[in-house]
């Protein structure tokens, strides 16, 4: 059964962001935190919608249990800061990097913190940051883990991040023939993403927008996290896999496919239906209460008894969110139950040195009943198998 | 007096990585450390040729002070790794993140360091990862420093990637009129970009490869961190400010330029030449030797003296490398002698509200007499007025 869902593309409200906000100041008190510092780019666009590159002037966001979130910036970043922000700050204002004495970074900081706090920190947190923080730090993601469940405002950006990446896909699709180059398929494909992004959002911040796409053709489909040279060339056969992703305005996601060109080799076969039930068993098991490392188990299982237990090189799934790749994970070792209003990747896969790579991904609501795919593209393997 | 470079367009040799791996030994004998740990993804570049963005699962070089250097990581990265190091490692490979109890990336790293060790960190490092590492955990930016001189084959990949941003900047002057939109620019002039990087290096790592091409117009050019809007146009007159940048396999560099279109308004002249003398004064002061706190102290006080003080909010310039922004720097706080062979910017600016932003900026190496301008534009007055 699915749920009627809404494209979203105006930036948060400020609103949306004091609700967050309040999350965060309701971790800090059932943890007993004085303040919580944020360097995290991620985390601190979570807040405040204003995003950047972390270079060696800092930028830290420290929140204090009640009161205006304190930003501390460089000179230079005001205005950009102003542009983007959606929520209210105070801004703590350093010259530069490095500075005359006195007048560094890190002085305007701790002026910031009281000595005797408690001041709960991220584990991304630099030691040279944790060093030059006044009080007791302790280390607690609080805003990674607020960011696991999304808000309603959050899952309408994140379908409408999907149908950027459903188009891309397509592109792919139609533009895949034997001898077409990789350069020229990623070139499609992210200029197809590009225009619909800045045609639905024409203020999209491209700080925080990325496209790409990418096919691994058979010889090298075994080896997922091998980038592709620019100028390998499709093959006729298969099992080729794409990979089409974009972080859209803030929030990523991601679509990949098995599929064939022309033809599918007949050591092909098996493994890609072994996939598909492997991938039809995970989706079986999604709905709010289920174990994620159950899903991931199971999978697991299911391809090891099938005699592909040698070709799992990877987890069954990811969490997405304003990254295309963070918590919660469908891993064994990761045991927490689904909850409504994550997003995760399903994406079970099984590698072969000499056939190939096998694996389908989507991004995937869960919902109360179970879950929605976000993403759309052929998935049988009449389906994936293209006329050339 | 100018030197004759050459352009480098190979990777590193096995002999250049030794050579570095051998700084990083030297440093941690002085500094009476067993091991190094590298974190940072442009330092584990630096010394294996291997380039990653840093996501869940992470990847950790451990120097031990002889052997070869172990490279932690996912099962995944493998074939990934071996398809770009240029050098020997040793891998420590773990299977997921999260994992089973006892098979996580840091139960396979525990084993890998002595409980008694003194283990050299990166100012960088994150909290959760130097919570997970045996031993006395002792700051000290070993990689960061080394990088700060170039070696003569850094030079050469710099002096090729400055070739890249020339054409760029070429690109972009030819193209900029007024009413062309930011987003019409930056695509001419990164293709530009592009294309002589894939002639000139077919086998780019594209995971160290990026292009920008921008301009600021006058409306906004006095706030030189606002990223523009994608759909701004260009003006007639001035001043407009180009940023053109790139990494190029693994090199990055910048130009950048004041300019104008059509006309010079009147009150753009005296900030102008005022700039263009601040930089003549700051140039005057490059060799080896030269305190760079004082350079950037020179340059403020002739700004400041001539009555622009109030306008200046950046230092005079920054160091380039295997990044576009890093150590040394051309400022204030930074007591350090400039030595043969760093690679610096130059760029004080002037940026007066309602008026705009005065700046060029270059790559530049210093040399043994003195430095030598690695990329090219056009520099006075007459030269940036652009007819229309």
């Amino acid at each position: 059964m699915s749920i009627k869902l809404k494209a979203i593309t105006n930036p948060p409200t400020w609103e949306e962001l004091s609700i967050r906000l309040k999350k965060v100041r309701t971790l800090m008190k059932e943890q007993d935190l004085d303040y919580y510092i944020s360097f995290n780019p991620v985390n601190i666009y979570y807040l405040t919608n204003f995003a950047f590159y972390v270079h060696e002037r800092p930028f830290i966001l420290i929140i204090e249990k009640k009161g205006l979130p304190k930003m501390l910036i460089p000179r230079l970043e005001k205005g950009h800061f102003e542009s983007r922000a959606r929520c209210e700050l105070e801004f703590v204002i350093y010259y530069e990097f490095p500075a005359r004495s006195g007048e560094n970074w890190y002085d305007h900081y701790q002026k910031q913190i009281r000595y005797d706090a408690k001041v709960g920190i991220e584990s991304e947190l630099p030691i040279g940051i944790v060093n030059k923080t006044p009080g007791e730090p302790i280390v607690s993601d609080i805003i990674d883990e607020i960011r696991i469940v999304k808000t309603d405002y959050e899952v309408g950006r994140i379908y409408h991040a999907c149908r950027v990446v459903n188009k891309g896909h397509k592109v792919l699709l139609k533009k895949c023939r034997p001898r077409v180059l990789e350069f020229a398929l990623y070139k499609e494909v992210t200029d197809a993403m590009t225009s619909k992004i800045v045609q639905d959002i024409p203020n999209a911040n491209f700080r925080a927008t990325e496209t790409t796409g990418a096919v691994w053709p058979p010889s090298i489909s075994h080896d997922p996290h091998l980038i592709p040279h620019i100028f390998t060339p499709m093959e006729e056969g298969g099992p080729h896999v794409s990979i089409v992703s974009a972080q859209v305005d803030g929030y990523g996601v991601e679509i990949e496919r098995s599929f064939f060109l022309g033809y599918v080799p007949e050591n092909a076969v098996k493994p890609f239906k072994i996939m598909l039930e492997a991938r039809a068993l995970a989706y079986n098991m999604l709905k709010p209460g289920a174990l994620m490392s159950k899903v991931d188990k199971a999978v697991r299982a299911f391809i090891t008894e099938k005699g592909y237990g040698d070709y799992i090189i990877h987890r069954t799934g990811h969490g997405l969110g304003i990254t295309g790749h963070e918590a919660p994970f469908l891993a064994e070792g990761y045991d927490r139950p689904l909850e409504k209003n994550m997003v995760i990747s399903v994406e079970p896969g099984i590698y072969i040195p000499g056939i190939g790579g096998f694996r389908h991904s989507d991004t995937v609501l869960i919902t109360e009943e179970g879950y929605q795919k976000l993403t759309k593209a052929p998935e049988t393997l009449e389906e994936v198998t293209i006329p050339i």
